[in-house]
């Protein structure tokens, strides 16, 4: 088969680019730093959503839609949001176009006041709170919005950073600092579980430096993912706005006391840079790698035959796995696709009781040879592939591949059922999570001399160092070293490749000399 | 209870934008021509998206996401297409907000191409395809976004015509004409049948005529239902572009012979219009009322007592009624929530085996008497309300009112199942459907003069007309009654008040002389 990937030793970042182009996920599109999300994209991006989705659900919050154009004089009310956003900002300024007499089309129609498109959505949000609030008895208000924003971007890259991108943004208000503090610590604590019990990509939850908080917020918390090249990756933000945002758009009620004040707001966000993030932490040289919970397809079938005499046989033995495998109700699963409409060439089964879409697949392609299929299936990042040809049949056997390891050997037809699925599935999830945790462990590391952290995220990988909480020092760092206070760890120990490392023993800042109260995550950063 | 409804007699508008503010599902931005879906209004959206998503995955589509943006460039590549929508076009024109140095903040970083908000995406996935396709063997190919589109209206209505709205589009492309207009006609059943089944509101599928279809497009289908003022409303659209797309973006193939051609594309579109819909067909004088299928909330138990003595003892049976209604597993569901973060005031649990997000709701709260509850659950349409009270308890029974019917029982305690519930909705589904049906026959007429139509459209309804099958007599009706052929129907008889109508009988068109082929059917429209 072609090589169509550079390993990652060779030429990590463009090793991520093909990953990406071989699993055929996402693309450029002719406007610069927006991105087209595949299908097979596009349905990792939906499983993510689905996971996140129910926990915000359950956790009490309910979703809603808020207008995509923002007015100008909005962003200008929250001093720090708006030198945080402004020259970032896509500004519409014309609501028309009409021939220009010389074969082109100019804007037509000069607003009043330009709109500018959410960059994010506390501004047009903190307004409708305004009119939603009176009374404590109207909080708390908790909110959740899945769209799309648009920041201004220049240097962007597939999934990681684009201009527009889709996410999902919590808006909530309290009655009082605690419960907004409350919230905005549960939530984080909503993204890390979803982040390493869905994508299993282990994550350092920890506060920003005041120098990387949200532009509007009193406190930004966070979540921290380790790539393969030892870069971190922010994964998750919750913020808690204090009395920023209510102040700026006047959201007040009446206490239990009946005494006006301002609420207090939170906001945190998840978006599809979290499908790069999967990318880059559980995929191989040979592609994309999966955690079964966000994976689309779950296992594709790939029936092996050289005779046309061999080929009905085959493609018999091959559905009938594919029955097994989809459990009670599997031949009528089968027969209502065949009956229906959709592809025949690849027969599509949603499996119950599994994630809205996700199935196991029987590849019947022609065009295709069982070599091409299984490459295909391979980059896509589907956990387990089946094979079957005519001596399968014969022994009642079928060759099973897993992706994460890439073993591959034989099973008994009998033991194919769900079941077995279910636990193939589940020993790979924890697998890929394991594999990611044991990857941050050994590029993890304690350092107490500034020659070493420069050193060090040169190589990549997460240093514990002590930091005098001071700005400057910080600055200094990021200039000389481009790495950058991933968070102060809530953890008060971190594993490391030399053992567990406390975060909070006083210590000395071996940049200023100054005192430190704890260590904090340096590191370099998508 | 205050009367914060208008009747629809007395003033329909009203009565619409009445019944959306007391079921709280939206409201107008501080952005012109925007609104704001508040959580109820979205949860009916939720579920809407869910009916068609199964339908579109089951018949072969797959999900995608193309950039907000267009190039300017592009919207003028096609001649139809750029006339019918450059004057809707917000534009882009600049990339950042710097302060002007007058205490505002000013447009900066003019770009060197403005960029189009997507009103539709044809010409970017036009584009796309182009790089997609290369040989017979890619197509077909069967892509769906769900997307927020932006046209600029001045006179916008909540949920009908607002400047930004969400929705579906559909894009497909295919080696022939005749599977293209398989797909364009495969996914208007698709909608008729959505329509129908889940929202519960009857259309009329027919051909929209020359110059009513959309901007690029060889043929426009559409779905047309019936609002209570006797007004139609276009449900949905599905086109087939022919080879004009395809043109315009260079989407070409080597086809089966080894030639190239062009590919033949469709698309197709529903909106959160069907919200707006789904109010106008079902909604009362009380409020709004809402088909099972897409309901968020199914029913709603409202617990009534006076003492404090009588309160532990009613709340005990109201939740032993939740869980004999929510089946299997109940008692752990409602111990799960009961431990739960979550609002602690209406107990709300997810059915099982129901749509995503279709609860049964048990009313706590304390801050309402309870026919201020009853009022709440009604104006949000939730089908059945249960109230349980003292008397209810002591005789082992407890009063069920039906939303559409308002008639209100006493029923057996023991008689109050999963089982139950599912038949009680299944009939309130059938029931809405079929008033609304009785209410499109009692109001659709067959006419054969001109002023039978100017009046009857002046009253409201379907009015089933000769056409001469030209642009100047459809124009000139437009003009004088304001009524449009909402469609050639594909039906060859429709239901009348009076009696079936054929609409392939010749006749005479009344208002030019002219011989026409059969009856159209005229109506204004939303």
């Amino acid at each position: 088969m072609a090589k169509n990937i550079k390993t990652r030793d060779q030429d990590y970042p463009q090793w991520y680019l093909d990953v990406i182009k071989a699993g055929d996920l996402a693309e450029h599109s002719p406007v610069r730093g927006c991105m087209v999300i595949k299908p097979h994209g596009y349905a990792i991006w939906e499983l993510i959503q689905e996971q996140f989705d129910r926990r915000f659900k359950a956790t009490g919050h309910v979703n809603a839609y808020f207008p995509l154009f923002i007015p100008k004089s909005f962003l200008a009310k929250e001093a720090a949001h708006v030198e945080g956003f402004a020259m970032e900002c896509a500004v519409v300024t014309h609501s028309g176009l009409r021939p220009d007499g010389k074969g082109s089309i100019e804007p037509h129609g000069k607003l009043e006041e330009e709109l500018i498109i959410r960059p994010t959505s506390e501004t047009i949000i903190g307004h409708m709170f305004a009119n939603w609030v009176q009374s404590w008895r109207d909080l708390p208000l908790l909110i959740n919005q899945w769209a799309n924003v648009v920041r201004w971007e220049l240097r962007t890259r597939l999934f990681l950073r684009t201009m527009e991108f889709l996410w999902q943004e919590g808006h909530t208000a309290h009655e009082s600092a605690e419960e907004a503090e409350e919230e905005t610590r549960r939530m984080l604590e909503v993204y890390r579980e979803t982040v390493e019990d869905e994508l299993a990509v282990p994550v350092l939850k920890g506060e920003k430096s005041p120098s990387e908080r949200f532009a509007g917020a009193d406190r930004t918390y966070c979540i921290e993912a380790m790539m393969q090249d030892g870069k971190a990756l922010q994964a998750g933000t919750s913020h808690n706005l204090g009395q920023n945002f209510a102040k700026a758009f006047e959201i007040q009620f009446q206490d239990r006391n009946q005494e006006l004040d301002h609420v207090y707001t939170t906001s945190w966000g998840v978006s599809t840079r979290l499908v790069g993030a999967l990318i880059m932490a559980h995929s191989d040289d040979e592609g994309l790698v999966l955690p079964p919970h966000v994976a689309p397809v779950l296992a594709a079938i790939v029936p092996i035959y050289r005779k046309d005499e061999e080929r009905e046989a085959v493609l018999a033995y091959a559905k009938e796995i594919l029955t097994r495998l989809y459990g009670e109700g599997g031949a009528e699963a089968l027969a209502a696709v065949e009956s229906g409409i959709g592809s025949k060439e690849i027969v599509s089964l949603v499996l119950p009781n599994a994630s809205r879409g996700q199935r196991i697949v029987l590849d019947l392609r022609d065009t295709l040879r069982p070599p091409e299929k299984f490459f295909h299936w391979e980059q896509r990042g589907v956990p387990l592939r089946i094979e079957v040809g005519p001596r399968d049949l014969q022994n009642k056997k079928a060759m099973v591949a897993e992706r994460p390891t890439r073993e591959k050997g034989a099973v008994d037809a009998a033991a194919l059922d769900r079941a077995w699925l279910d636990t193939k599935l589940a020993a790979q999830q924890k697998l890929l999570f394991e594999r990611a945790l044991a990857m941050r462990k050994a590029n993890t590391h304690a350092v107490d001399d500034y020659d070493a952290l420069k050193a060090g995220v040169e190589a990549g990988g997460f240093y514990l160092m002590h930091w005098d909480g001071t700005d400057e020092t910080e600055a200094k760092i990021k200039a000389e070293t481009k790495a950058t206070i991933r968070c102060i760890p809530f953890d008060d120990v971190i594993e490391t490749a030399e053992g567990p490392v406390s975060t909070r023993e006083a210590g000395t800042d071996p940049v200023s000399g100054k005192p430190s109260e704890g260590r904090v995550v340096f590191a370099r950063a998508y």
